[in-house]
């Protein structure tokens, strides 16, 4: 199966959807940019979904739901929020069908709204208008909530995973009665973003402040996770916003503190959707199929016998499925392939194409031999090992795997920051695929310019402690004029 | 705050009303008909999709997600189907927004879609279409998928999870190769549902069959499982489709058997939904507040001390804390509440309110004398018992009290199923509230009469194994015509 994909040097973006579709995570739906998102590739979101949720209650945060429509009024209560939001928007404007008298269904005219519906964005302004009724107090602060929904955002291009119409997401929305808190709350999300991408996913993010341009449309400040995929191109993989007193303004919610002063609430918002579910594809995988880390695999170890005939199957599987037990006892998911339909062959390539982390086999002389074969899709090596002490080789292995990972992902991503110091170094260092550390002067007009001429967009100015200086005077790559820092660009998906 | 709550026997709609928005479960949003499902009662519902989704999963389903949005053209494939959901459906018709010249935000006149699309109602047009894709062969049967979702029903009469507009729920939808293993599917999760309802909700069921007028649209035969509420009234807990080949022979999805013959595939759906809230909240609350069965209770025990200044506080904090962290290594959700702006008096009725099964507090006296008060929530008793030993019976608590819900509510259920063999006492019957069994002549007539009359509906025809004979021959209490059986009457949610 594997042998008909594009290959990443021929063509990324083929090979990205081809694997998609061939690994079976999803496909286009009849419905003009949504997916069905496959049972394969639903589990591997779920993992992520369990993981980010247990942290998001450890964190002391608890999960609700808001419709799914906006009114078109409350959506315009906060200006640049609506500015941001208007031009991408499924317009919900009847509620019923009816049959046509000359046949087929129709929208029934008499059944029109009197006010058009937005389904949501993004929910702030639903949640901030609740918030008005649960906020009365400093006691009632801070309030954490979380909500897993789907959301419609009308992409004219779209690419599985990466950009959808519709996609699933959780969006963090919090209110404080401090701005420090606040900022403290923003900046503590965007590190659990991060964590969970570079512990679980393995894939290696620069955090960082996006500049007014790239900015939240109704947010103070944007904080952002960018991840670098195999071509050179940076994703954002995550955001969290300082909203400031934008929505508290918009919907009115106000608190009484300690002294009983009356005061607007401070707010943030963030979040993270299924487009991670493309960087982990592009991350990780090669031109064999997809290579997953084994906390997100579905299937983290697949044991294949190699029967010849039925008759040597029993003493083969019965040993195959003891050591599945005693994987399976030590918490990992594992898989007995026992249908004798397939060839081994074709399960092989399968699981390859799948991400499966280790493929065991055994044949009728390794039964005898006591030998076990031991594959490991993130190398594609493969070794014959004792079966004896399988089981905590195997155990042993999903952490090697994992760690592998990131620091594959963690070279290949170190490996490509460019640091350019002049206009024709930068465009050099921009076609080279990679992220490029460079002086700006600033100005929206100059990031517009750059963008105009390379397609390369600011992704932001990282926060410290990630070994790249936030203060150093310099000249803008552009104009020249006068820089207080670098700050990082890319071409972006 | 109880104290302010209309009682059941004053006004049983007001009290349901009254205690889903004290408890802090939900409210009506600014979007009319839609919730605010809030943390508390999101947490239950938490509660419910995990072990429903388990036994899904245990009974080898997975799950997928297919988009919000149906086509109109798609939706009106199968006649019966549309012709059921086209009254109360949200119409997509615009994608965009602009800002008007004269002010404010309106919808876009130029980005009108080609073609209208629907709010899913749910979502089987959309999944037989993925699914004529899916599935070629026999090897690919059968086919068990579920998704978690939200949908829209655009209804004009609303009550707190009982019936919105926007519900969350999870629809199953199955292909098989024969009518028998199908069939057989939707009896399955029939079962499923049942012993969810029963096992975790201790709320008894009546499984049963729809009568044609009640049918799913689109359905072959619909099953049910119907809930009994304390006002007497029945509630559609909820429902599985056994839809022959209507959807495969709209969606044309056929698939090759084992012989090379080429045949339409066979189907089922089956769904819940936060309607169970309704009915978990109905079937158990009392005039305090809530009553939750300890399986789904998101807190089961909570711990107050009884502070006398701050100054005793410690060793009282501390015993406490040691019973709590004995309790959570029992696997069970517990609470210390610590709070001293709140007085006890205060947090016992709150934790009333909330429903939380089991209540201990303590004194300073009872630190002195080695006891605890334990306080029970379902038969609002309570005692001072030992400490030393507290653990085990809080623990042993927990079936109790499960089983002693589960046990009443039966107890009153059976206490109302009445027989009626003429109208008078069908009438009588009705009135008293609950179910009556009685004899009909099996036509739509006649069960829309009986509905125009008395407003009860045939709730479901009892399968087999319940203690109803499913086999008796009578005289319809309406029409006087023959009859084959009796079946079972409600007035109903």
């Amino acid at each position: 199966m594997a042998k008909s994909m594009t290959t990443r040097a021929d063509d990324y973006a083929q090979w990205y959807n081809d694997l998609v579709l061939k690994s079976g995570l999803a496909e286009y739906s009849a419905v003009r940019g949504c997916m069905n998102i496959k049972p394969y590739g639903f589990a591997i979101w779920e993992g992520m979904k369990d993981v980010l949720d247990r942290r998001f209650k450890e964190t002391g945060h608890v999960n609700a739901s808001f419709p799914l429509l906006i009114p078109k009024s409350f959506f315009s209560r906060e200006a640049d929020h609506v500015e941001g939001f208007a031009k991408e928007c499924a317009v919900v404007t009847h509620y019923r069908l009816k049959n046509d008298p000359e046949g087929g269904i129709v929208v029934d005219p008499d059944a029109k709204l009197e006010e058009e519906m937005i389904i949501r964005p993004t929910s702030e302004t639903l949640m901030w208008d609740a918030y008005k009724g649960w906020i009365q107090s400093y006691r009632d602060l801070p309030l954490l909530i979380n909500q897993w929904a789907n959301v419609m955002r009308w992409e004219m291009r779209t690419r599985l995973f990466l950009r959808t119409a519709e996609f699933h997401w959780q969006e963090g929305h919090t209110a404080h009665a401090t701005s420090a808190e606040a900022m403290a709350e923003a900046r503590k999300m965007l590190d659990v973003y991060a964590e969970f991408m570079e512990g679980t996913m393995a894939v290696p993010v620069i955090r960082g402040i996006k500049t007014e341009t790239e900015r939240f449309a109704g947010a103070v400040e944007t904080f952002t996770v960018e991840g670098l995929m195999q071509d050179g191109k940076a994703l954002q993989m995550g955001t969290s916003h300082f909203l400031g007193q934008n929505f508290a303004k918009a919907f009115d919610v106000t608190f009484l503190d300690k002294e009983g002063k009356r005061d607007l609430v401070w707010g943030t918002s963030w979040g993270v959707s299924t487009r991670m579910m493309g960087a982990l594809i592009m991350v990780h995988s090669d031109d064999e199929g997809l290579v997953l880390p084994p906390k997100l695999a579905p299937t983290q170890v697949v044991l294949v016998p190699i029967m010849k005939g039925k008759d040597s199957a029993g003493p083969l599987l019965e040993k195959l499925e003891g050591i599945a037990s005693a994987l399976r006892a030590k918490g990992l998911r594992v898989k007995v392939d026992d249908d004798d339909t397939k060839r081994p062959g074709w399960k092989f390539a399968e699981y390859e194409l799948r991400g499966v982390p280790v493929r065991l086999a055994m044949g009728g002389r390794d039964l005898e031999n006591g030998t076990i074969e031991l594959a490991r899709r993130d190398l594609r090596t493969k070794e014959t090992v004792p079966a004896d002490g399988i089981v905590d080789t195997v155990v042993g292995l999903m952490d090697t795997i994992q760690d592998s990972l990131f620091q594959k992902a963690l070279d290949y991503r170190n490996s490509h920051i460019h640091r350019a110091d002049n206009w024709a170094d930068f465009e050099a260092a921009l076609d080279k695929g990679g992220f490029v550390f460079a002086h700006w002067d600033g100005t929206a007009k100059t990031e517009n310019e750059i963008k105009t001429k390379t397609k390369a967009t600011i992704r932001c100015l990282p926060l410290e402690g990630q070994g790249m200086e936030t203060e150093e005077s310099g000249a803008c790559i552009l104009t020249g004029n006068p820089s207080a820092r670098r700050v990082l660009f890319a071409r972006a998906y």
